[in-house]
C-alpha cells in the first residue's frame, strides 16, 4: 500500500483526535510518525499508532496535559510533561527552549513525566530550522545490561543532534545507543531467523545468534563499554537530573498498562550567532561536507554520506512517490481507525495505487 | 622507576617554568600530566612532556598567552587561547565557565587557538568538585577516515563527562572516539607485533592486522558509523563553531613544527541545583551506582564497574605506592630535564626505590 504523506498524516490526526487529543496535538504526533516513515525510519513511524491509541484509551497517557515549567534559570528549563504524549510534550519544551536560546544564547532543557517521544530527529529538525544547533535525547525502558552484567538496566536511549548547513541539508544524526534497534530482533524472532553475533546476549550473558534467546536476554550497546557509557549519560541527563524515571524505573510502553511511563528527555539548543555569524558557520559546515564527500572511497563504496543524508534522499523519494506500508502495518492501522470510526479507505489516493 | 606524584609534579613544573611558563601555569600542566599517570592513563601522562617542551622552545606554543573572551552571552562563552598550552587555556575557560554557570545556571564554552589539552578528565574533575555536571571535548589532528573513506579526516576527538555522586566517587567517562588510542598501534609497530582486526584500515581502506600498514592507513572509530558521527559532532562543536581548525586543518603536534596547532575545545557546565536539590540528585546517582554494581554478572566477571571507577582504584593505589615509569619514559623525561638544567635525581624518593 502506498500513501501520500499528507493523507496519512490526516488519517492519523483524526484518529488521535478521536482518542482525545486536540487537533493541533493530534497533528504534532501525526507529523512525527509520518515524518519518520518519510525518512525511512519505519520502526518509528505509523506502526506506533496502535500502542499510542491503546495507552490513551487506557488513560495512562494524558491527552490534554498541563505542560508547565517547574524550574528555570537564564540557561536552563525543567518541564513537567503531565504524562502527555512525548511528541506533544517535547514540542512544547522545544518552543519554550527556542525562545530562551534566542534570548539568552543557549539552553539546557530537562523534561520529566513524559512518554515515548518518537524520533529525536523530529525535534532536531525544528531547532535546526531556526539556526540552532540542537540535541535531543531520551531515556527508555530498560533493555540493555550494564557492561559486564546480564540483566537489562538501561534503555536503548536515543541520541540525536542537528547542525545547519547552507548549500546542503543539515547534518542530522538520530541513533539508538544499542547496536541495533530491538525491533529488528523481534522481527527475526517472529520469522524464526538467526541474528548476527554482536547484537545481543542471552539471559546468562553469553553471545547469541538466536533471536528468541536474545529477547529473553539483553541488547548490546553500540561500541562496547564506550557506547554503554554514553547510553548511561543519556539516562542520567534525561532521567536522574530531571526527576523522571531512570534505569529500570521507567514503565514499559508495551506492558505496564496500568501506569504512566515517566520517561525523561533532555534537549540542548545553541544559538550559533553567539559564536560566529550564522552564514560563516554554515559556510564552514558546507566546506566540511564537501571535503568529506570528495574524500577517497574504500573499495566497494560508491558514495560517502554525512549523517542524515541517506534519510533526506529517502524523504525526497517518498514525498514524490508516496510512503509504502507493508500489508501488516496497513491492516494494523486500519483496525485502529475502524475502532475510532475513521476509515482508511477515505485517505487512500487511488492515483498512487495499491 | 617509581615516583611520588608530588615529586614528579614538582620536577615537571620546574622544567615547564624553565621553558617559559609561569609557576602557576607550569603547575597546571604538571597536574594534568601526572594526574593522568595517577589514573593509569599513561598515554596522556609525563610521556607528553618532551613534545610539550619542544613546541614551547620552537615558539609554536605561547608560554604566556593572553587568554580572552571574544564573544559572550548569558549562556555561552567563546574564548581565544592565544596558542597557549591546552591545559592552561582549558583551565582558564573552565574558571570563567564555572562562574557563569553558577550565576546563570549553565553554560556552553567554545575555545579556539588552543593546543593539545591532555585528558578531558582533568577538566571534568574541576567541574564535578563544584557540583557541576561537566562535559569536555576537543578536536585533534586527523587520523580517522570518514565512514566509507580511506583517508584520515577527523581526529580521535576525545569525549569526557563527569557526574557528581554522594557516597561514591563521581562517574567520570573519558574516552577517545577511536576504537583504541593510536599510541597502542605505534607501540605494536615498534615491537613488530600484529594488532587485532577492527582497530584500523590500511591506506586502501582494507581491514588490517599489520601495525605498520595501520599507521599508514586510518584508525577506526568506536562503534562504526555511530561512533564516527559522534567524533564528527565533537569536531563541529570544538572546531567549526569556535573558529579553530577542523578536520585536516588542525596542525599535528608531532610534525607541524613551524605553526601553532589551532586546536578547539568545547565544554558544557550545568548547575545541578537549577534542576533539583544537589543532595537529592547525588542520592539518585548513588542509587543508580548501587543498582548497577549489584546487578547479576556475566560468567567470568568479578565486578561491574561504573565509568571512571577503575581509574579511581588505580589512583588510590598510585597515590599510596607511587607512580611506576618505564625505563623508556624515565630516560625520556630525564633528558628533557637535563637540557633545562633540572636533574631528575633530585626528585626521586629513595625510600620508594627504583
Amino acid at each position: 500500500m502506498i500513501f501520500k504523506a499528507e493523507h496519512l498524516k490526516e488519517y492519523l490526526r483524526r484518529i488521535l483526535q478521536n482518542a482525545g487529543l486536540s487537533e493541533t496535538d493530534g497533528g504534532t504526533v501525526a507529523d512525527s510518525l509520518v515524518g519518520a516513515n518519510l525518512r525511512g525510519v519505519d520502526s518509528h513511524g505509523v506502526t506506533r499508532l496502535s500502542i499510542y491509541v491503546k495507552r490513551l484509551k487506557l488513560g495512562v497517557v494524558n491527552p490534554k496535559p498541563n505542560i508547565r515549567v517547574v524550574a528555570e534559570s537564564d540557561a536552563t528549563l525543567l518541564i513537567d510533561g503531565d504524562d502527555g504524549m512525548g511528541q506533544v510534550v517535547g514540542k512544547r519544551a522545544m518552543e519554550l527552549g527556542m525562545e530562551k536560546a534566542r534570548r539568552n544564547g543557549a539552553v539546557y532543557i530537562g523534561v520529566k513525566k513524559s512518554t515515548h517521544f518518537g524520533t529525536g530527529a523530529y525535534f532536531v529538525q525544528q531547532g535546526v530550522k531556526e539556526n540552532l544547533i540542537t540535541y535531543a535525547m531520551s531515556n527508555a525502558p530498560s533493555t540493555m545490561a550494564p557492561w559486564g552484567g546480564i540483566q537489562p538496566y538501561i534503555g536503548t536511549n536515543p541520541y540525536a543532534f542537528g547542525i545547519p548547513a547552507r548549500k546542503y541539508n543539515p547534518i542530522i544524526l538520530d541513533m539508538a545507543t544499542s547496536v541495533v534497534a530491538r525491533g529488528k530482533i523481534i522481527t527475526a524472532a517472529q520469522e524464526g531467523k538467526p541474528i548476527p553475533e554482536g547484537w545481543a546476549i542471552d539471559k546468562e550473558g553469553r553471545p547469541t545468534t538466536d533471536a528468541q534467546s536474545a529477547l529473553e536476554g539483553s541488547v548490546l550497546p553500540f561500541g562496547g563499554p564506550k557506547g554503554y557509557a554514553i547510553s548511561l549519560m543519556i539516562d542520567i541527563m534525561s532521567g536522574v537530573l530531571t526527576g523522571a524515571g531512570f534505569g529500570p524505573h521507567i514503565n514499559n510502553i508495551y506492558g505496564d498498562y496500568d501506569k504512566p511511563q515517566n520517561v525523561g528527555h533532555f534537549f540542548q539548543l545553541i544559538d550559533i550567532s553567539r559564536f560566529m555569524p550564522v552564514d560563516l558557520f554554515k559556510q564552514r559546515v558546507d566546506q566540511m561536507i564537501e571535503e568529506i564527500k570528495s574524500s577517497p572511497k574504500a573499495a566497494g563504496v560508491n558514495e560517502i554520506f554525512v549523517p542524515g543524508e541517506i534519510e533526506y534522499n529517502i524523504e525526497r523519494k517518498r514525498l514524490a512517490e508516496g510512503i509504502p506500508l507493508t500489508r501488516e502495518v496497513y491492516e494494523d492501522i486500519k483496525q485502529v481507525g475502524e475502532a475510532c470510526g475513521v476509515h482508511i479507505e477515505d485517505f487512500q489516493d487511488k492515483s498512487i495505487g495499491a
